[in-house]
């Protein structure tokens, strides 16, 4: 099976051909015949015996896109006079902009928010640094920096290429949860570097999200930058993830019943993220966590551990089990796929145990055949927006920057995660738990709110908090 | 005199009082009588026989409103329940915001902002670099980058004071020109660094715009970013002034009927600012110019001159005068003061030619009394907005960035500068020049987009234009 056609691909078709009888019903034939989605018609012109219209056809991908178009310009009689991309209509110029949050209009306007006006409020910070946090765009803004080294499901594109990405984070920052994000995209991919100009912009955000750095340089940025900034500075959407996954077997644990710190958990990941959840599921006190990836299963006789697999292996493996996917899947309840996760069959969920649960956090089908597994998991939830059980950070990631920028707090902790965490399971009510409901809709508008009161309030718990948590800013 | 009370500063006294026949005269004739201006004043409850008012108004400085407050709380039976200031109000949380160009309502916005659409997108931008100024903002995008080193009339305030001045630059810039623009206050003021940061972040921006960075680290970050980026960076306000000092000098040799070539301008100011400015002029095929710091005239016999004063020593003042501000006005036609520049008193004026003119760019009254000057000089122009001839840079800037933006240029030429000083010079007609009227208004509407075409058309002329000049984006 492959992706279906959707919105994330989506052609306009423009088409001018005779206005006869049966045109229109051999057109959408044709593109519903080759796999396209047809989501909107509209009339262009009219005129003289002729017709121009648009078609807005669903497609798969690139390849799927090429193939409905050849398809409709086989048609005889009929002429494409343009194609294009809605995806591409939308990202023309960017998706953010740069907005004054008063007018100026007049010479007032001008005096009140620059000169003279604005030096009073300069020489107040001057005076009191920390009125920066209340006096400027400080107090609501988040920087999304990466070097574009690993762009989830890119890989390497680099800096200019990675903008796009960044916006479309940034713009999520501010809908579902009204922080200001600005995206920053750095000409360099050395951790010092990175960690220098990231040191050097700080003044003017309230916390720093780091997306799409590879490791193990990712590492050295975060150690080199936490110790010398006072805010908060993390890989958000890992560690976004890792608290919805959290969530999400919190919610599977009410489901079939079993008890959080007793279910077997199979990690399935190389890289960061997978360490990142592997960490919160052991802080959750789920004592039996196995880390997997592409060479086996990870346990300290495995030559070759860098340190981060040395540390899983240590902390996780209590059974210290050796093997392969098959192995590790012998008795587990769950199986968390992330970023590098291996496949699973729905022969290797049959050596699970009661009430399987599947969690494969790839964009696509790379993890898991959903159809495959249909009566073999109990559940099964992807990153998939075509699908039920969608897993994406968004659910959890803005609102918890919300939370740590309402505080202002110093720093992020595992109690923030934990409390995210739960938060986000108890939005599902014991009436709406179900196989195929066991998180929060991304658009669900409490989650932002709530998971910002859960991070704020941590962060006053544990004395990170640089203020009194302010009700959310919207 | 004293600056007068201005919406620059402007206090919100809120008082409560028994509602009784001549109280509110009572309490508008002592604002009055302390010198403060009252804007308006606004019923906030009234009840039970007392009245609860908020008096608006304009005062000069912090010492004349604490006055104003003062006077306010002796009148007998009226209590100050609260006083706050309406430029705090306005950058409370900031005077930017980061906003979405697309909603993000439902599940198809998603996919098409953000995953999976935007992957396709960044494959776009890796696959060929050039279409990041076409799918991204940085299409648009200008940084204003500062370390708060020299922050105009503020001095070394450090980059956390600097950010709401550059906040109100982004606005300008917005709304004068349609810019984008994105205040970056950097922790350091080490000019290698500050370099290593600006390249660090340029994937993100079509033009950098460096602001308040002292000298002369100023230079040497233009020198080491100029070389490795394809993008303009300078400092924008300095060569928006010169460019706009040159549009008025050109305006009052309209007035005067004397040729530009051939007029005398003293140039007081030490500092990059006069520098740029003084080039300007020269470039602008003035022969005559003559640079004056808080030593006296630069000439080239003058012990200890660093290397811009040394080259300003060869270029400028080929009488070879040396002496004080006296000496340099001696037969001048025009004095320009920029940062750092003297006070001229009525008696300098007096040693000038014919019909004298008077640019005073300091943003208060250090340079000249304007009404000292009345009757002693021709015009007399300043950047104070309260008077007539207000030289305000953001005249220049913003268009100037739209500019270069909209023809993606790869630097800046002197010819860019001497075309946007003819093109303000010209949009005042000949009905409308006047002593007290020799450059357009900020708030004229047509400034920012033919400052912007002038710009895009000599960087096409200069070849420096890297796509053909587009209508200006609003």
């Amino acid at each position: 099976m492959q992706a279906p056609p959707s919105p994330g691909y989506s052609l306009i078709i423009r088409a001018r051909y005779q206005n006869q009888v049966g045109m229109l019903g051999q057109i959408t034939s044709i593109i519903g015949a080759v796999g396209g989605d047809i989501a909107s018609i509209d009339i262009v012109e009219s005129g003289g015996g002729f017709v121009t219209r648009d078609f807005t056809v669903h497609v798969r991908d690139t390849d799927h896109g090429f193939k409905c178009v050849e398809a409709v310009r086989q048609i005889p009689g009929l002429r494409i006079l343009n194609v294009s991309d809605r995806v591409f209509l939308l990202h023309l110029g960017g998706t953010l902009e740069i907005t004054p949050r008063t007018p100026v209009k007049t010479r007032d306007d001008l005096m009140m928010v620059y000169m003279p006006g604005v030096a009073r409020v300069a020489r107040a910070i001057q005076e009191e640094r920390d009125k920066v946090f209340t006096l400027t765009i400080r107090r609501n803004l988040v920087g999304v920096v990466t070097d574009g080294s690993a762009v989830v499901g890119l890989g390497n594109i680099g800096p200019e290429a990675a903008l796009p990405v960044m916006e479309g984070k940034a713009v999520l920052f501010k809908e579902f949860a009204g922080v200001d994000a600005f995206p920053i995209c750095l000409n360099t991919q050395r951790p010092d570097e990175i960690a220098a100009a990231i040191k050097a912009i700080s003044p003017i955000f309230g916390a720093i999200d780091l997306e799409g750095i590879a490791e193990p340089g990712c590492f050295e940025v975060e150690r080199q930058v936490q110790q010398d900034l006072d805010i908060p500075v993390f890989h958000g959407s890992r560690h976004g993830t890792a608290a919805l996954v959290l969530a999400a077997l919190i919610n599977t644990c009410r489901l079939t019943g079993k008890p959080l710190e007793s279910v077997r958990v199979v990690v399935s990941g190389s890289g960061p993220a997978a360490t990142v959840c592997a960490q919160l599921l052991l802080s959750a006190g789920i004592a039996q966590v196995v880390v997997l990836d592409l060479e086996g299963i990870v346990h300290t006789a495995r030559p070759g551990l860098d340190s981060d697999k040395q540390w899983l292996a240590e902390h996780t493996n209590p059974e210290n089990r050796t093997g392969d996917i098959r192995e590790a899947l012998r008795g587990a309840d769950v199986f968390v796929g992330v970023t590098g996760g291996q496949r699973v069959e729905a022969d290797d969920v049959r050596m699970m145990g009661r009430d399987p649960v599947i969690f494969a956090l790839a964009n696509d089908d790379s993890m898991v055949i959903p159809d495959e597994l249909e009566g073999v998991a109990r559940v099964v939830a992807t990153a998939r927006s075509d699908m039920p059980n969608q897993m994406n950070n968004v659910i959890c990631v803005p609102g918890f920057f919300r939370g740590l920028l309402d505080a202002r707090a110093r720093g992020i902790t595992t109690g923030m995660e934990l409390a995210a965490a739960r938060t986000i399971a108890d939005l599902v009510d014991e009436h709406e738990l179900h196989e195929e409901y066991i998180v929060p809709s991304v658009f669900d508008k409490r989650v932002g709110a709530a998971v910002a009161r859960a991070v704020a309030s941590e962060a006053e718990g544990a004395g990170l908090a640089q203020q009194p948590a302010r009700p959310s800013q919207p």
